[in-house]
């Protein structure tokens, strides 16, 4: 045996800086944790691998990158609708927040999991508390992980302590597969003088920043009015932008933040269902692009996207540049693909080993059916794959070599235990009559 | 046996004027083609019923209402992307629509079909050619079709004699599942005269008019400089609003369009990936139904929305007019569930037996998995439906009475041999080197 998995016959999409390549009739040979070879079918024998996926009839593209999330607000998914953003943090998620306990973070992060992975995620970057019990649910689902564990600032040297504590036990985890970041929570929940200690810890301790800017017209002009500049400046002033940093949203960035953060090598998480269902604006992604940001796709948390579903991301964030540049060339399909893999791996600073389907990088993949109903015929997979398959088409998930589903049987975890553990907690989760609150939105 | 069918022990979903109803634990008790009873199980024998479906853990709806599309289109589906919706006509459909016969419509309407029925559509208002082929297709099905073949006036005799034949054998065939309405294409393909003849031979055959409308800003612009009036004026002009008219689009209607298809019950049939992808601007879908229109929603053709997925429709439908409002409480759930499935019945004028789940009503009705992990947890079942939801949670399809679809087995189409059929098709339907065209798009 000379590779551990060979994936057969196959139609290979590879999305990467000079656009996405499609190449039917492929081999995949993957040994270990990579991806040896990727060559037309009859080169190999397969009696040359340990395990055998046949390929035919499907598509084996990078699996989906996840640049943005709060995994275990599935807990809260459908429990705060129609209402807008003030009241969405003060009067529904941090009252629900505070009912929240360790265990019920963790089996949020499995039913998180299991979401993800049924559709195609392999990656993701999360942004909670009780970041200790994710990263054991991830490693255990054998997803890749980039944790952040969520700061205020309200006790600065205790939240800084945790994340260095977090990293000691995590970075680099799991064959690599966790990496920590640090997670203070936004510019407009953190005093600014913590902004500069998390900057000063992050390069002690050589780990990058994930934090939210710039999600609505508000906030930018709040910034301004406290502190004269806009958020993104705000944390360029802070140090933030010394080392690597990660941006959700941005919806609102000027073209002058555009212009920094592109100078800085600043990734963006762009999370469009949110921001349409908060109606807090859409990011100008195709400005982002045009500067040289790495702009990935998140699906936020579940209780304003209401799915992990990175497809549907892809989908809106093409839709919506077309709609908002009144350009229906606008973000084309290779850029949709690319946004939702190599683009995701460029921002998170993984684009050397993640996102491609080459020879060399890991062996995170997917396959997808396209012989619905819904994707026939087929007259380019490309747009079959942006415009017309679900999370449903995807049909094996590999992370890391490990096959974590096939044929949409889950291997890694026990998904009625799961379901029957979060129904068991919902009611209580949803509880804001206490009056609690973690944070106010002002 | 006094009933037919018993759905047992499932939550019951009725939109309505007064908005969504929803109530656990209901038996549905099917006679013929209509809901005789809906009441709390337990309240009748299972044996009283010649057959019955067990409904825990999934919601009974009534089926979702297509008001408009083209539905053999899906033999286009994916083959002209990223394009202006000048060249999507000039370039691509109106060239390869050239080389359709009769039987590639009907098997393109059949593989619309199985898309259709395996995403809970029972109800579809079809604008195309050929449509005997349609027709045939649907009633072997088992859809409830509103039919209009197209016309541009380009031949008005032959045109409207066609149309008349076709109502001779079809309106109100198959027990009344299939309804007939007059095509005219648009108002900037249609010559005036036309459509005014179009409006008297509507009147003589007693039949509504399905038509496009208002779609792109240009249209308006044109519509002004030659007539001196917006294109829904002038339909009104041509005498089209003196019958029933379904206007597909109207995303440029001005407020006095609004005022004029209000005054008249014109039904909108709204279609939003369609108009995201051409970026040709979103209807202002809240001051049509503040002003009391009839806003259905429809899956267009696959050509342009490469999916015929209404659950893809009502979600966009919510978000867009938040975003476009800038107001996370526009459009909320209640109404998104109501646009989908009475609302859709009210533009096809079909109210007063469609579109409910409530006695009397037509037995129209689709059963749906929310057991799904990205579902789960179920806070609120509209909140499911309308933002969580796959086409691919639906269960179990049931039109007129007849279950077309039962734990997503197809019951009455044949879809390996359709796809075969389709796939044989798509090679020669691409084909562009001709350099025909059906019309011109000015």
């Amino acid at each position: 045996m000379r590779y551990d998995l060979l994936i057969r016959q196959v139609t290979v999409v590879d999305p990467g800086p000079e656009g996405v390549a499609v190449r039917a009739g492929q081999d995949i040979l993957i040994q270990g944790s990579r991806i040896a070879a990727i060559q037309p079918t009859g080169q190999v024998d397969p009696a040359s691998a340990a395990r055998v996926i046949p390929g035919e009839g499907m598509v084996a593209m990078p699996g989906l990158i996840n640049t943005h999330a709060h995994a275990a607000m599935v807990l809260f998914r459908g429990s705060a609708e129609d209402v807008p953003i003030e009241e969405w943090f003060n009067d529904y998620i941090w009252a629900m927040e505070t009912n929240l306990t360790p265990e019920d973070i963790y089996w949020g992060a499995l039913l998180a999991a299991v979401e993800m992975i049924e559709s195609g995620i392999t990656t993701v970057a999360d942004h909670y508390f009780e970041m200790d019990q994710v990263a054991e649910a991830f490693v255990a689902a054998g997803l890749r992980a980039h944790l952040a564990w969520a700061m205020f600032g309200q006790n600065p040297r205790e939240e800084l302590d945790r994340t260095a504590t977090f990293a000691a036990r995590w970075h680099g985890a799991a064959a690599d597969r966790i990496r920590v970041w640090m997670g203070p929570h936004a510019p407009y929940t953190c005093p600014y003088d913590f902004l500069q200690e998390v900057a000063r810890e992050a390069r002690r301790l050589g780990l990058g920043v994930h934090i939210h800017a710039s999600e609505t017209a508000e906030q930018v002009q709040s910034s301004l009015q406290r502190y004269g500049v806009t958020p993104v400046r705000l944390l360029e002033r802070a140090g933030l932008m010394e080392g690597r940093l990660l941006c959700a949203h941005a919806a609102h960035a000027t073209p002058e933040d555009i212009s920094l953060m592109a100078a800085h090598r600043v990734g963006v998480a762009h999370c469009p269902k949110t921001f349409l269902k908060l109606a807090a604006g859409i990011a100008p992604v195709t400005a982002m692009r045009q500067a040289g940001i790495p702009v990935g796709l998140g699906t936020d948390g579940a209780a304003s996207n209401n799915t992990l579903d990175l497809w549907e991301q892809m989908r809106l964030a093409a839709l919506l540049q077309k709609h908002e540049r009144r350009d229906a060339r606008a973000l084309p399909l290779h850029e949709a693909l690319t946004m939702a893999t190599w683009e995701g791996a460029r921002a998170l600073g993984e684009e050397e080993r993640l996102g491609r389907m080459a020879s060399g990088y890991l062996a995170d993949l997917i396959l997808v059916r396209l012989d619905g109903a819904h994707v026939q015929p087929v007259h380019r997979v490309e747009a079959a794959l942006v415009y017309a398959v679900r999370a449903s088409d995807v049909d094996t998930v590999i992370v890391n070599g490990q096959v974590l589903m096939e044929g949409r049987r889950l291997l890694t975890l026990d998904k009625a235990e799961i379901l029957r553990q979060v129904q068991a907690r919902a009611d209580r989760l949803a509880q804001r009559a206490h009056g609690r609150r973690l944070q106010t939105y002002r």
